[in-house]
């Protein structure tokens, strides 16, 4: 159940619903607006019980919430959030775009993209330092040596930076180099991992499934808020059709639904979604035209040459020309480009 | 095979062309540009054949061509196709928006939405005389009497109308009274359809079907572009997916995977592929984004009394507001809105 | 609704019931069992008019139906249906099974083939002379000279026949040399088509669409029904998913999950569904213990030659085992295999 | 590369080769035969390394594998894979049934259920300790002590238990009390922990992922055959797909099209790929007549009450029916049921 305070109701209001909320055995989760305060109750729902909250004074009302989700819900946060991250900002009235290789090969490489995609007005710099990879004989990315290389660069380069964890063990140590740490599609429901992840208090980058209808991806961020996490950010990747030309389906559709649920940021992938070049830009306009907070694109300075995923990375110039007809569109959309 | 001339081979070429071709066993198809004609043949391509036409004088150059489909690639057409139908252009470079309601219920109501949606900037009026209908005990329109208040409101308010068949026998009667001829999702591997849509001199408006791989949607266009009608729009409308928070899952890529393939102009359905009036809006924008030469968008005058697919309705007044912000894109993008 | 008389319930009283509903507005389609009768009315259900009908002498019950189809229903028709076809049979108790070549070629290769699967325990001859192709350049079947062909071998060899029909313009010729009408997955929603078959006296032989929810395969049923042709065969013949291994994914579950709610007889086609050759063993025996009423398999003489569809045929020889087996699963269940 | 011993080989032979092959940089696997030994070599292939172990006297023929997964494969163990668990055995010539609870709720209840399974000649008993639930406030299984449990009841009972991990910092524990360790759909991607299972000494049981072409599937089983754990037992549960009215949809060709391309035992899971109670039994029959190596079933003493995953568990009397017909299957395919 979700209570809504009246405005203006004090400390000693939220003490009083915590305590008794707490005795009917749910858990508090407090979100303070400018305007008023919603605590929202996490446990089985009984009407008897939101009576006997709804009799303290300085509760407004208290509402149900039968969907599955709650602190990923409008209901329970109604305006869509906005996180800060140096001064780079995620959500609502913003477009972020995250770039960068798929996998870090060496500094130099890095480096190299990182001051270029910032120079375009990227917000975020990307690059895998553990890779999920469909065969145990494919490079696996060079681990906690590539996570200290992209903390340096991000430094060096002033941008803050992004890289997928996939093991519960290593979420310790990803989230120490990491500004933002991201659960790639395969580990949608790796719950274990998501549990991890909602206990730092680094935003997390979470990828939609390649099945996974959009209720299920809005329960893997609800496991991570549960947790005490409250910054998560979704990115539709595109799902599994029968659709060939193009490795998964870009639902484009994703990004008014969920925004329409839930107050979390939305992303797209153009990159993971088409696996194509060519694709790249069209599904990048698509994505903003569709109201994404912003985009996550593969970027390599020798796209030819790419231990992973080269078919799909994109040269630092085509992303330049790019970053200028999103600032375009950012601009009839009413948003502001938030570069690093 | 496809048969690229010299510039400035003249008709002496042409029918030397033509008059091998046909001794070989191929169909010729002659599609004349500003600067050089190419010839298409239609038939089974044997390498030795191809230097029996290579050799003619004026001949520039044999393609073979081993996509399925020939008349629709865009190595036979190269050039994205334009049509005029009215004062209406449809084709590269310019938006064109299909406006109007599910089905026609009278006149009064179509000539309403007519004016209205001519008024916002539509180019061309859709309405539904013979609807198909999953169940055998829905209202299946109002036939003939339908296709003639659509033509008479056209006439009125001076708005090309395009409008759909489901029957081979039906073909003569609409494209009596259409300007454009629809071929539903269900029906685009109906290929004694296809055929007789085929023989008409009326563009086609040909939808992608529920589960159709976009090579079979190009093959289904190849029917009637090889029955001699040279003038298909093809139409994304949401292929068949998991996903069902949207009635069918809108695949944007499609746009540019098609553009890159065939020189048709490629459109979206953002009221059907949903089936939700929240996401007209943002999907439409998509589309645009993607690159899509238009949009068909159902508009109802009073969506909650349609007879038929209500809820994915638009009203007028939010239409008129989505024209403005499709103006707003098509300026970004260097496009022009053709309007009626 | 549904009109259950009570038994022994005499003409006299069905004529009331038929009046009654008559006069409300529904039509009604009479289906008498041994024991009972049953009345469906056709038409838009309040429950106040319920009432006008229970309280007829001689009616025992009145069922409200909320399914979209009704005719096809297991509350209007509660035991299996059977039909007979010569001296085959289909449905409630029998295997039934269905060979021959994909297209019909001459009539001496079929006449092979109808001779070798009559001899091997088929009880219906299948044969194309009307194909679907996705190619306008592909061979289109022999047409009307196919139907003769396939009727003089049906009567010389002594096997009822099957073929496809595509347009609504050759249902008279089909289903006048054709013992069963086929309408194919890719005209499933081929709604004209499905009134005129509806309006033969032959056994319609029905496949799901790629992209059909059993709902809607069951209200295209319907749509037969509803003619007054109340002899339809359901046909599973694989959907379209991501899965590339085979051309189609079998869904095995549709068999029970269709004998659950509809009378209908229900077949399965491991030829069309998977596309591979080998594979039709293992589909076949995996139909049959599903539940499955009978297969429809290609079988083809010189498989490696078929103008048509090749690379799924199966060589007499290896029909000729597989019936064995199927023999010997046929026992287990208690079933009987029905041979020409 | 694969090296294929001549018959007669011995030990000199077989060490010659791994040195070799280990000087160019392949990993060796042995795989002795009864007739002759072959040896896999984890690499990156070149033709001319290829020569360089032909030319050892002793080899018989060297396979190059373009396949991406070699351990797998059939080229690499041409016969179908045997495992003995106790008494139990799994693979070719056998039909194993695993059967219990989706999750362990008291000791009592699963030690009723072993029995009745066991007695009705289930070969392996399951029981989830740790579940993956969609929901953070769902119940999550009882851990470690719900495996000591298992563990008890599995010894009490004599049957051998299988249970799924979830975390690779719990497969310790959970192969310390489990015969067989699951990794679950959900899982089948997680890289790390599949690398953890490979490294333990007990058998795999690894569900397709829901969203997985066989060939990610196969190479999920190589990571952990690469890791040195030989068995790996293939479960198919469910795909994906549009069709709603099965939760998901059983792929029944997935059994033949694993069975064609690697030697790893195939089982299918009625329970959670139908979702539905009464679809068990044609669920079961249609994969042991598919050419299964076993079926899971969910099996519950009070399904009504079940804290998981209720409605589709199946009563120990219908399972005991089961049994029976599964026995005469088993009888036609020239099987033996391997009880426990």
């Amino acid at each position: 159940m979700i209570i809504i305070l009246k405005p203006g109701a004090d400390d000693s209001v939220v003490d009083l619903v915590v305590n008794r909320i707490e005795e009917l055995g749910f858990t508090p989760h407090i979100s303070r607006g400018e305007y008023r305060t919603i605590i929202g109750a996490i446990g089985e729902e009984k009407p008897q019980l939101n009576q006997l909250v709804e009799e303290i004074t300085g509760v407004e009302r208290v509402v149900s919430v039968m969907k599955p989700y709650k602190l990923a819900s409008r209901e329970f946060h109604p305006d869509p959030s906005i996180y800060n991250i140096g001064k780079v900002s995620i959500g609502q009235g913003f477009i972020t775009i995250i770039a960068g290789p798929c996998v870090i090969e060496s500094k130099e490489l890095l480096h190299e993209v990182a001051k270029s995609v910032k120079a375009a007005g990227a917000g975020i710099l990307r690059g895998g330092a553990f890779k999920p990879r469909t065969s145990p004989y494919s490079f696996q990315g060079l681990g906690v040596e590539g996570l200290k290389m992209l903390r340096e660069v991000g430094d060096e380069t002033q941008i803050p930076v992004v890289t997928e964890v996939m093991d519960p063990r290593d979420v310790e140590v990803v989230q120490r180099y990491s500004d933002i740490i991201q659960v790639g599609a395969r580990n949608m429901q790796n719950y274990n991992l998501l549990s991890e992840v909602g206990k730092t208090n680094k935003p997390v980058f979470l990828k939609r499934g390649l099945a996974a209808p959009i209720k299920e991806w809005l329960m893997s961020a609800e496991y991570i808020l549960a947790g005490g996490n409250h910054r998560v950010i979704l990115c539709e990747r595109g799902i599994r059709t029968f659709a060939s030309e193009t490795r998964f389906t870009l639902d484009i559709s994703a990004v008014p639904v969920v925004k329409g649920n839930s107050h979390l940021p939305v992303f797209i992938d153009p990159s993971h979604s088409s696996g194509r070049r060519d694709l790249i830009e069209p599904l990048s306009l698509a994505g903003i035209a569709a109201g994404a907070d912003g985009l996550m694109i593969e970027v390599h300075s020798c796209p030819d040459k790419a231990l992973c995923d080269g078919p799909q990375a994109f040269p630092p110039e085509a992303f330049t020309k790019l970053m200028q007809t999103i600032g375009q569109f950012a601009e009839v959309m009413g948003k502001v480009v938030s570069s690093a």
